[in-house]
Order: C-alpha cells, then sequence, then structure tokens
C-alpha cells in the first residue's frame, strides 16, 4: 500500500506508471488487493482483443476499410491497438483531437468535421505538412472550403478534401452536410478555385442522426450514387477515391449498401464506428441487438461485441434499507443515454466474491459525485463493498478519465491506459 | 500563429504555458486574434475577483468561516485565489481531490464524504500525516469510522472526523448522512472505541438535496442543536468544535441558521459554496436570484453574482436558414442543468464586434461534439463566427477542460488554468 501511495503522481493523483511495475513491466496492482483508489475504469484486456478481432472480421467480410473513431476513447495506446488490428487509419472530431493522433505516431487521420476558427485551421494545415502524414478534411459549404483553401494556400501545403454530404431536405434528420444539388456544386466550384492547395479526394458522410433504417439505406445509396458521378466527371483527385461514413449504430448497413462500390476497385470504403472497442452494456448494446438481428455477417463471428469498460466504485453510506449511496457520480461514469448497471460486487476478505450484482439493484439517479442505489431490505451490502458498474455510452464514460486501467481476467492490471481529451 | 502552434504541448494539445509568454508573463494571446484554438474555456478575470469580494463580504458580514467546495474547479490556481480572499480552507469530494489540494500547498482540506475503499482509506491516511496538514473527514456510519480508525491506528496516525447528519427520516431529501438518534449514538460509540486515532472535531451537513426553505431551515437547526448538544456533553475534541453545511444553493439560510452559534465563540461556522467564483447562467443564477430575494445582506453588495466562465466556439456549418451546427458538444460543457446560452458573437475583421447574441438564438441539442443552434431566417451568421457561450452548472464544465484561459476586458489571455480531475 504504501508504496503505491507514495508512487501517486501530481499530473493527476491516481496512478503512476514509472514506479512499482510487476515483472512483465505491468504495474503490480490488482483490483481486489486494494491496491487502486476507486472509483476506477476498467478495461478488460480480453474483453477490448475480441472485439477488435470482432470488428475485423466484420469489416474484412465485406472488403471494406476502418478508421474507427478515435473521439471515443482519445487513447493513443487504443489507436495503436486498433491499427495493429488492421484499422486503414484513424478518424477524429477536431484539429486538436488529429494533433493528440499525430503527436503519438498516427499517420492516417480523418477529421470527420469541416474545421472552422483561425487556430484550428492553422494546426490542421501544419499537420497536413508533417512528413508522411496523409490527413483528410471535411468541407460542407463553399465558406468552409475558403477557410481550409486560404489557410493551406498561406502555407503551402495542401490538404484532402472529402465533401459531407447531408440527408436530403425532405428526410427527417440533419446535422452536417451538403443537403441538395445546389449546395454540392458551391463546394464543387469553390473547391476549384483551391486547387493546388485543396485536393478533392472523396465523399463522406454521417448516417447516425438518422433513426429509421429506410432512410439509412436511402441516404448512403446517395452517397455512393454520388461517388459514382463524380468519378465518372473525374472530380476526384486522389486514386482510389474515398467515400466515407458509418457510426457504431449502423455500420452493417452502411457497410451492406457500400460493398458494391468497393468491389469496383475505383472506390475505397471507409467505415468509422468508434465505440466497438469497449462497447457498452446500454446505448450500443441495444444497437448492437438490432444489428445482430438485421444483416447476416454479424452473427456468423460466434460471440457478439463484449462490454469492456466497467467504472468500479465503493459503497459508501446506507443511509435507508432500499437505498445504498456509492461514491460514483456524474464526474465519473456517462449517464447521457443510461444510467450505469450494477454487475459485479466484491467485498475484501471474501474469496468466494466477485460475485453478480442482484439484478434488482438499480441506479436510481447521479448527482456531480454520488449515485443512488435502489437496493432491497435484507440485501447482503455494506459499507466498503465494490461494485463494477456496466455503463451505457463510452463516449461520455472515457473522457472523464485520465487513466484508465487495463485488466486480466483475475483483476491484475496489466496496463494503464492514458487518455488526451 | 505558428507561433502559438509549435508551442502546443502533447501533454494536452490546446495551450502550453512555457513557451511565448508576453511581456507580463502571461501568453500573448487574444481570443478575438485567432491565437486560441476553439472551442475554449474562458474566465472573466474582473467577474472572479468580483464573485471573490463578494463572497467574502458576505461570509464576514455572518462572522462565519469559507471552505470553498474545490470539486467545482479542481482549479490549484483558483483555490490559492479563494485562500488569498480570506477562505478557512479547501473543501474536496474524494481523496483524489485532496492529494491535488494538498499536493499543491493546500494545508487545510475538509472531505465533505466519508471515506471508502482501501486505496482511498490509506491516500487519506498518509495525507493527514503530512507536516502543517489539518485534514477532515465525514462519518455517517459505525462501519465508517471502523475503516478510517483502522488505516489511522495501522499508519500511527490521528485523523479529524466531523459527524455528518442528514435530513430526519420524515423529511423529503436525503443522501449521506446519520439518519436518527439511534444512529448518531452508534457513530460515537465507534469513534470511542478509536480514540487517539479518530478525533471527533464537530458536525457537518449537506442541505443541498432539499428542495424547500423551511426544510432547509429545520435541518440545519437541528445540525447546530446537535452541535450544541455534544459541546454540552464534552464530546468534541477539538476547541472551537466545528459546524459545517451549505453548498450554493442556500448558503444564505445556513448563515442565517448558524451564525447565532457562531457568536458563541465555542463553535467555528464553515461553509462550503463552491460555485460562487465562476458562478453561471442557469442554475446558480436562479439559485441566486432566490438567495437576492429572500436574504437580506446579500442584496446590500451592489453588483451581485456575476457568470465568469464561458464556452468560446465556432459556427461550422450553416445546413438550414433556422440551424446552425456549432462546433461545441457535451464534451465541452455541462448539459445536465440547462443547455448553454448564446452570449455574444465575434467575427474576425468586424471592429465593432463582439456584439450581443440575438435573444432568439437557442441551443436546441447537444452531441458529443457538436450544437443545435435554433436562430431565424435571414439572421447575420457566418461559418466562422465565434459565439461565447453562458453555461449552466459550472462543475460539469470545469472538468471538460484541463486548462482554462482567464482574460481580461479586451479578451487578453492574462492566465492559463490547470485543473486535476
Amino acid at each position: 500500500m504504501t508504496f503505491f501511495i507514495e508512487s501517486c503522481a501530481v499530473d493527476d493523483h491516481r496512478y503512476e506508471l514509472d514506479k512499482g511495475v510487476g515483472a512483465a513491466g505491468a504495474p503490480a496492482w490488482n483490483l481486489l488487493a486494494g491496491d487502486v483508489p476507486f472509483p476506477a475504469a476498467v478495461l478488460s484486456e480480453r474483453r477490448i482483443r475480441h472485439n477488435l478481432d470482432w470488428m475485423r472480421a466484420f469489416i474484412d467480410t465485406y472488403g471494406l476499410s476502418l478508421a474507427p473513431h478515435g473521439k471515443t476513447t482519445m487513447a493513443p495506446r487504443l489507436f495503436q491497438r486498433q491499427l495493429d488490428a488492421g484499422a486503414w487509419g484513424i478518424t477524429v472530431a477536431t484539429s486538436q483531437q488529429a494533433r493528440v493522433a499525430a503527436a503519438h505516431g498516427v499517420r492516417r487521420i480523418l477529421i470527420a468535421n469541416q474545421i472552422v476558427g483561425a487556430a484550428n485551421l492553422a494546426a490542421t494545415a501544419e499537420l497536413a505538412a508533417l512528413p508522411g502524414m496523409a490527413l483528410f478534411c471535411i468541407a460542407d459549404s463553399a465558406a468552409g472550403v475558403a477557410l481550409l483553401g486560404a489557410v493551406c494556400r498561406q502555407r503551402g501545403t495542401t490538404l484532402d478534401v472529402l465533401i459531407e454530404l447531408a440527408p436530403e431536405p425532405d428526410q427527417p434528420g440533419f446535422r452536417t452536410g451538403v443537403r441538395d444539388a445546389a449546395g454540392l456544386d458551391a463546394v464543387l466550384v469553390e473547391l476549384k478555385r483551391w486547387r493546388g492547395h485543396l485536393r478533392l479526394s472523396g465523399i463522406e458522410f454521417y448516417e447516425g442522426v438518422l433513426s429509421d433504417e429506410g432512410d439509412v439505406r436511402c441516404f448512403v445509396r446517395r452517397a455512393a450514387a454520388t461517388t459514382t458521378r463524380l468519378l465518372a466527371d473525374g472530380s476526384f483527385e486522389r486514386t482510389p477515391a474515398i467515400l466515407s461514413g458509418a457510426g457504431s449504430a449502423w455500420y452493417d448497413v452502411v457497410a451492406e449498401e457500400t460493398a458494391p462500390i468497393a468491389r469496383s476497385g475505383d472506390v475505397e470504403v471507409v467505415l468509422r464506428p468508434g465505440c466497438y472497442i469497449s462497447h457498452d452494456d446500454g446505448l450500443y448494446r441495444t444497437a448492437q441487438e438490432q444489428i445482430l438481428k438485421r444483416n447476416v455477417v454479424a452473427p456468423t463471428f460466434g460471440e457478439a461485441l463484449m462490454p469492456a469498460l466497467r467504472i468500479w466504485a465503493v459503497v459508501q453510506s446506507l443511509p435507508d434499507a432500499a437505498r445504498a449511496i456509492v461514491a460514483m457520480g456524474k464526474r465519473d461514469v456517462a449517464f447521457d443515454a443510461g444510467l450505469p448497471r450494477p454487475a459485479t460486487v466484491f467485498r475484501s476478505g471474501r474469496d468466494d466474491w466477485p460475485v453478480v450484482a442482484p439484478p434488482h439493484w438499480n441506479v436510481t439517479a447521479l448527482m456531480d459525485q454520488h449515485a443512488y442505489l435502489a437496493i432491497a431490505p435484507g440485501d447482503d451490502i455494506a459499507v466498503g463493498d465494490v461494485i463494477a458498474f456496466d455503463i451505457s455510452h463510452p463516449c461520455l464514460t472515457f473522457d472523464k478519465w485520465r487513466k484508465l486501467l487495463v485488466v486480466d481476467d483475475d483483476y491484475r492490471c496489466i496496463e494503464v491506459v492514458e487518455t488526451f481529451f
């Protein structure tokens, strides 16, 4: 214990890798031995490996490429795991996230947003000029193209641009993206003005704002048709051209609808799901259940994606026979798409634990630093018990942690993964 | 610009203080000059100073002490500002937060929670043993006392303990805390078992879970009465004993109800509001309006608390005449107690701007990295415009940022404040 406390660094006051590593170079901590302060964000090595393999098999079956959305984890160590598992590149949402990826060695980055803001544009142009860097940006308006073009001209660099398409004006969901033919023409005309500084390399879309499968298919088909048309027009300055889409909810539909154009050989289809690496037991469990129902390939790989991220926290108070207060709050776990759910319980000195949490235990509310846990009178629960919670929405859970612990099946910490939000 | 990009460090890829400072030792950045990547979290120096002065005057009027809840900002630089403005100490929520405060020189720390978890307990005992450290912890159960006592005995240190009271069982709101006389007696009995290792120093409560003024007054009076009774019994091992309560919504009522016992001289009343330093334009603006209505002292200090924290972000897309998409999302700003509100708008090259944002502009939804802004057809808004947003709930906004910028009234960055969540 003394060692551990002394080894807590000032930088985040939780874990310090430099000291006290075990035989294999990993910290000699076990979650069940009281070595780690709680709450802690814990990743299962076995499940992460399973999820990496699963997604690789899925993408390979369709002959597509994968650029996992790194905004989910913002953990360069996990980016590297994804690249090692065959990913084509890493997707990010902002110029700052692109800087993080680049600083950690990623050399093919897709920024799935139109870059705005003078410093953001400058940072993007600077990244594009790095030796060996392939950086792709999005544009959905002539104004956005002009901003990108001006900064690239000023800095004498060239940037790959994908035009973002939105669902058609008569479709229900939209966010960013070109909405009609006139909008697309305006972007194409503006891109020509910046030839030499901006290179039209493909088409990008995000279908995750839609909720109906038919709408998604219609949207993806339009994106593929637009890609085919621009390809025929000779509009793209990259061979193969890129067609990129897909979040974590509809990647199966996007794969089905884009596989034909990928087979043509003229288009590289790049899918961008980000949540599969940790998966979850809420939002994306539900989405994955839909995928397993509607897609023919997904069920063929044995066990589906597995929730690999849990928050471990401690029972702090038992104010009532039907209520426990757990030292875990909105600071520690996502709460915007379902509350965390008790998975396992551990009590120091009980060798037969951890045990599965009673199914009637239920988080009813979160405050900044506390969770309200509904229990039943007479339940075996004590102040100091450690509960591991499954989560819903990994993006907004990862971003609460500067370091996460990767553990083996015996709850030994085998790696500390750092995030850069 | 080049300088700035180069000076972005790998540690967070946003700002780096070590390089390129201006004449006064501050970074030579201006928010209006495109020096800073957006989104950015921006604190107004003038408003922070006003809020610090305001709260000091309020607390002094009642003859109380202030231990601002540091969990709001987790910014040691702001802790120091609060201590410089007369604060008695700093409150935190967890042992990790206590480590952060201690590592940055704070030597009177109140952990306003019962510590649980083996590593958390060990860290707390270690902090208590630091030279010159006055560390106060909470207990609300015999089990919690036993955990604290065991670790202090093992390490040969002594810890100051405050007993936490909860609202009575027949009152509506409760979280942690002793709920009745039997619970209180159990804690007192257990504390006696650990005499020499645990020192009963006072009473603590948190009234922020209550929503009715009458309930709050009743609860605070009971806490004061309990303190008086235990004082008469000679139960406290600290002179003066401590009575501590008050979040950011009811600190006026707590001040009114505890001022008499503070005047007795035997009890030091320590209030713990945390949000006043940044304040906000939502949750706490509403709470402050209530305080100004019901309290006689608050309105006497001229201008009330002022919202000092804004998120600056850039218009990314204009997909529709009635909708703008802004590059700011749940990753950047709190969304659990009201969405951010457009305050001012700036456009590069327009010397007469920033201007006040049109009052009909309204954030209707946030995604992880995007905001949906309702506008009106014909509004003067362009891709690249910079909007400063007022926020609601500073705690869950601060925790999204590793560094915040402090600016003067000309939007020059005069300090970079680091957080340690």
